[in-house]
């Protein structure tokens, strides 16, 4: 077979963005319900919109610099002139991916409130139907974006040699991978200070001080908190996918082009392709898994979780099994091999998805542990899920260690007398971004299953504010309850894929260093062994050796101390922003009660659209410092330390981040569910001192798992990506 | 001049001992008090005394277990026969120093609160005098343990060369840092976990449940909570800074001999004894100061501060001059240079502790900030403390590499050209070593300064328990505000020596494969190159290009990723360990409070000993697992990784460690400071609901400050000192 198998991807591309336009018709047809609930669902979405539109706005500006700083470089040769274009689809993309989402979930929750009236059954389906748009959403506009960018470059790009081409084409097309990571950095963030200032506000007014019930209209934050779930973990979520979805495929593509590129032309052009293929498989197979996800109608919930535990395994075992007739099929010489580094990348998914699942689910000890802490106080809730946190970093890490060296092993083939030369490291890297691209190739179906939680969670809410009946939020509630532990698998492998394709980004980096020199004129490099290498022909190590990037350079060290701390200051500057928004929020929602007479009877109607003004207003404040400083950064150590510091930054950032991430994540995970344990009526239930202490974790918790956490995943990429389109100034400013 | 200056060693040792026993004298001729402040002090004293014999039994146990490894190594020439030795008595003298420094706290707090019955001044003069019995010990028992050393090996060790001898000495010396890091570990944990237990238990009960003041007699767990200030706050701190005194200068000395094994044996030898003599200087400095802290008698708080400033700054100062004096006395090359690596030291350590001060005292914003979140309740208390914690990071981290920037280019005379050669980087390193020296040059004061408040404090629990005069309490109350001032720069000094320190361990790691080479047999390494070098001669950077130590290889970026964890994963560990021991305290007290009648009306006197008994059998159980697990993770990687994976290990261990124990610190002190700055009247002050959500903050803070964090800073040096002690074994395993 050949290479002609390349127009799979746009084909899989227009199927899945097909199918998502027949799912959104489909929840479209649905009865919105009741006047009220259309009149509540309409607040939701217009304040919805009208906060993506001032995202939007803020995040342009800063596109338009960043591409003014691109075409500056391009000007001066330090960059191709398709960098800043490249970089503008992939914010664009990235954005219209959360946007399409969003606008589908807020569409979807009147509607699936209204089906839950019915059945358990109806509410999964409009829930989880809507999930899937947004899925497909991701993956089709992903491979869309590649595909077009591939044709393009392909077309344009002038270079020495087929194999020379090929190289620039992949690591031009990284900047499409730039914009979409820094669109997703804002939107997580600024999704994430929005939903949390609104969830802490809403729930330390109104449940805490005033009394009353979550989602009960006659809080003045509601429609606020509502619009919260959908701007951040909807649309963030959204464009975090997308940026690690393409992010993977670009990385792997990209070191694919530099493995091979002293070999043949064709075998080259294999292996850039072998990601997205294995990609555009997995787009199929997650259609396929998505309309395994039905149950007869008169149902339970363990027939629910049934259903869609077999969609998403099936996809994912069925990837395993295409890897190998696809990379077959396309006539790769290590299809076996490769085919194992995707099931190793897949495997250590599902592990750390378990242990996600561990560690956060309250049907295991570790949780229940931290509710038990509960019946001391808020402070023993605190330092328990904060140990728990802690302690649960180790299993993910080991995980990543072993699925690293496993898909570096396959990639060679167990070449174990050579494992680390210079060919078998480039191929063994590869080995670790296919591993990357296959835990993410199903990301069609398994996002779906993370993003219907969201929609059954505003279901609930419109269910709550409209008056309906209590077994309408009860089932809801259960979606709600189904779909987090569902997500755990997807977030298993939106960690482990950020790690490893941080890893490919690495190498990358090199890779665009060498671009770098050839640009500039540097024909040559001394070794320090005194030998001396043209360019085009040295190894990873090579490089290295030149720019000295070894762990006894204080500028490496530095680098890594400064790389660590980036995550926690980043972290810190998230935390505080949610704080400073919350506590705005805080004082509105209590001036209302005060000022505005008869809110608490239901007599009168709070101001929702104030609340919903100060989420804005605050999340656009607050995201901007954070997001940049990421930028930056990277930017400053190139300047100032040279490559040798950069590679520092992003080994450190990539270690202490992905760390970091995971104890975030799972504290906050951990700690919404200790509260939802006490919730059910275990240690004393609702309104019980326990369940105070455990409101308060949870309200900790909320930053952790939905700000700062997942935005290390986004930074830790973000920063390879920005040195990569920066490594032309870091060169040619070391040279000065 | 020559060499024979070594012999300041010893006498600035003795001398110290001898001030320590003056002082001691000193205090013991003070009057006791009344009959009941000599009762609580004795509880107080047999509690602690019962404590460390039972802490002693258990690490002896360990010690014993680990010095048979270590002398089945030195039979199968793994290692030399003086190791398992030369770690029993950093062990012995390290645990000797926590004693001696224990023993005094216990004496001195009820004569502490005697004196202050008579005024402020003489309060603080028992008080400091006492702490300075500590500071003078330590540094003592360490010069004297250095000496001791350094005259046994150098009449018994034979080596084909005096460079070689010298080499072997000082790299052997490390094995007695290993002992005493070892003990400062168990000493910080079980400590740490004993403190944090009782005192977690005695507010959570006794303040916040039965609403009766800190250090009442009738809270059962009362005599506990002052037996941990001293078991943990005293007996670990001079464990934890005896460890990192001889630390670093024992890991410089290393660096000195092998960056000079090429020179002479003459301008070698002064290499290796420049740090000591820096340090011998430093003691005599540290005396002089300690003599210039009075002030006349009637005195207010303000002129306290500047006496306790005028000591520990004129020693500073005066250190910075004499290192000059002493570097060209002992007829350094470059004396100039690395008397200037000093300073970069000592500045660097006042940077820190400034931003240690900042962000922690209540005087400055950010701690104000955390109250002030206080008014909207304890969710915003914790979130706006980690959000500081982890912002506060970003200076000490740019301190630190600026720090290693310059003080690596003084080392090496700003030979901007060669800036990196094998030579240089030895040279340079050793200059970083020179730094964290000079930091701890004057620890004999600052520890002094810092050990005074724990005394002040259980002076204060004192005075509360036997009913004294309020204003006894006011007194050791402003004596304990003031320690926490001062000793913040002592903690600067304490952490960015921890990051120095562990940074030339890492070279002395790569000195100690060399000889565990040449043990083994093998003459010479064969390089990527392809060219072959003499093991004897080959550089750091040989080590690393025949071991494959570099960024893009797996088992480097693996053990990165463990070491980032295993940070995260202690930190989580003794975390929950303080919870689990506090369950028991929080437990026993409420027991007691319902079974003993007439405990909360004084009739009865609470059972003060089972208290005891549960907070010590609870540390001794807890703090086993998480000093296992860092002693075993280096060994386990050597074994599984090699040389390239405990390189990642060490460096992704302290990057990510150092920055997390900064967080952990300075988050932990925030909060303490925000609910005294509550406590002093602003926003509602005490029993308001600001107040109440400043305690949980304040009892989340304990462990982070004085369990998990301080015992980072071992952590990251202890894990070097075993890679470097077990590298014969790694090296071996590696062969077969």
């Amino acid at each position: 077979m050949n290479i002609n198998l390349f127009w799979l991807v746009p084909v899989a591309s227009l199927i899945a963005l097909g199918f998502a336009w027949f799912f959104f018709r489909q929840m479209k047809r649905k009865d919105e319900g009741t006047e009220r609930m259309r009149q509540i669902a309409s607040y939701v979405r217009v304040g919805a919109m009208s906060y993506l539109v001032q995202q939007y706005k803020v995040v342009t500006k800063i596109f338009v610099v960043l591409a003014l700083i691109f075409a500056t470089m391009a000007v001066f040769n330090l960059q191709n002139h398709w960098v800043p274009v490249a970089f503008l689809t992939g914010g664009f993309f990235s954005g219209l991916a959360g946007f399409i989402g969003m606008k589908t979930a807020t569409y979807a929750s009147a509607r699936t409130a209204n089906a839950a009236r019915e059945s358990l059954n109806s509410g999964l389906q409009v829930a989880f139907r809507s999930g899937a748009v947004m899925g497909l959403v991701v993956v089709g506009l992903g491979l869309f974006d590649i595909a077009l960018w591939y044709f393009i470059l392909n077309h344009f790009v002038t270079a020495a040699s087929a194999t020379e081409k090929m190289v620039i084409i992949t690591t031009t097309m990284l900047t499409f991978g730039m914009g979409a990571s820094t669109q997703a950095l804002f939107a997580r963030v600024g999704g994430g200070i929005y939903t949390k200032a609104a969830d802490v506000g809403a729930d330390l007014v109104g449940k805490v001080e005033a009394g009353i019930p979550e989602d009960d209209p006659r809080n003045p934050a509601t429609i606020a908190d509502n619009v919260g779930d959908n701007v951040g973990d909807v649309a963030g979520m959204g464009a975090d996918l997308y940026e690690s979805y393409c992010g993977s495929i670009l990385a792997t593509a990209a070191l694919g082009a530099s493995a091979y590129s002293a070999a043949s032309a064709e075998v080259q052009a294999k292996a850039v392709m072998a990601p997205m293929l294995i990609a555009a498989v997995g787009v199929l197979l997650s259609v396929l898994g998505i309309f395994l996800v039905r149950t007869k109608e008169q149902t339970d919930m363990k027939a629910l979780l049934k259903a869609l535990n077999r969609g998403v395994n099936s996809s994912a075992v069925l990837i395993a099994v295409f890897s190998f007739v696809i990379l077959r099929a396309l006539g790769m010489q290590n299809w076996i091999g490769l085919s194992c580094s995707v099931i190793t990348g897949l495997v250590a998914g599902v592990i750390i998805g378990s242990s996600t699942e561990y560690f956060t689910s309250h049907t295991y000890r570790p949780t229940q542990k931290i509710a038990e802490s509960a019946e001391t106080g808020s402070a023993t809730v605190i330092v328990s899920g904060l140990g728990t946190g802690m302690f649960s970093t180790a299993i993910p890490v080991v995980t990543i260690g072993v699925a690293i060296i496993l898909a570096y092993l396959c990639a060679i083939g167990f070449d174990i007398k050579e494992v680390l030369s210079p060919q078998h490291l480039s191929e063994g890297l590869y080995g670790i971004g296919i591993a990357a691209v296959g835990m993410l190739s199903t990301l069609g179906i398994t996002l779906a299953t993370d993003a219907y939680g969201p929609i059954a969670d505003n279901a609930g809410g419109n269910a709550e504010m409209s008056g309906l009946d209590k077994s309408v939020r009860q089932r809801t509630d259960a979606l709600d309850a189904l779909g987090n532990t569902t997500a755990a698998t997807g977030k298993g492998f939106a960690i482990g894929s950020a790690a490893l394709t941080a890893l490919a980004l690495l190498a990358s980096y090199i890779e665009e260093i060498k671009i770098a020199l050839h640009r500039i004129g540097t024909q040559t490099l001394t070794l320090s062994s005194g030998d001396t290498v043209e360019v085009g022909k040295a190894s990873l190590l090579d490089f290295m050796d030149y720019y000295k990037v070894h762990l006894m350079n204080p500028k490496v060290l530095i680098g890594m101390f400064i790389g660590a701390m980036v995550a926690f200051l980043f972290c810190g500057m998230t935390m505080n922003a949610v704080g400073r928004a919350a506590q705005k929020m805080v004082e509105e929602v209590r001036r209302q009660f005060r000022e505005i007479k008869g809110i608490l009877s239901g007599e009168a109607e709070p101001d929702y659209a104030r609340c919903v003004e100060i989420s804005t207003k605050g999340a656009q404040r607050e995201m901007v410092v954070p997001s940049v400083v990421a930028i930056l950064v990277p930017i400053l150590v190139g300047l100032v330390f040279g490559v040798a510091g950069v590679m520092g930054l992003l080994v450190g950032g990539l270690s202490c981040g992905f760390v970091l991430a995971v104890f975030m994540a799972n504290a906050g995970g951990a700690w919404d569910n200790a509260k939802k344990y006490i919730e059910e009526g275990h240690l004393g239930g609702k309104g019980s001192d326990a369940h105070k202490a455990a409101v308060v974790g949870d309200t900790v918790g909320d930053p952790f798992k939905d700000t700062s956490g997942p935005s290390l995943n986004i930074l830790i990429k973000l920063m390879s990506m920005v040195s990569i389109v920066m490594a032309g100034l870091t060169v040619f400013w070391s040279l000065l």
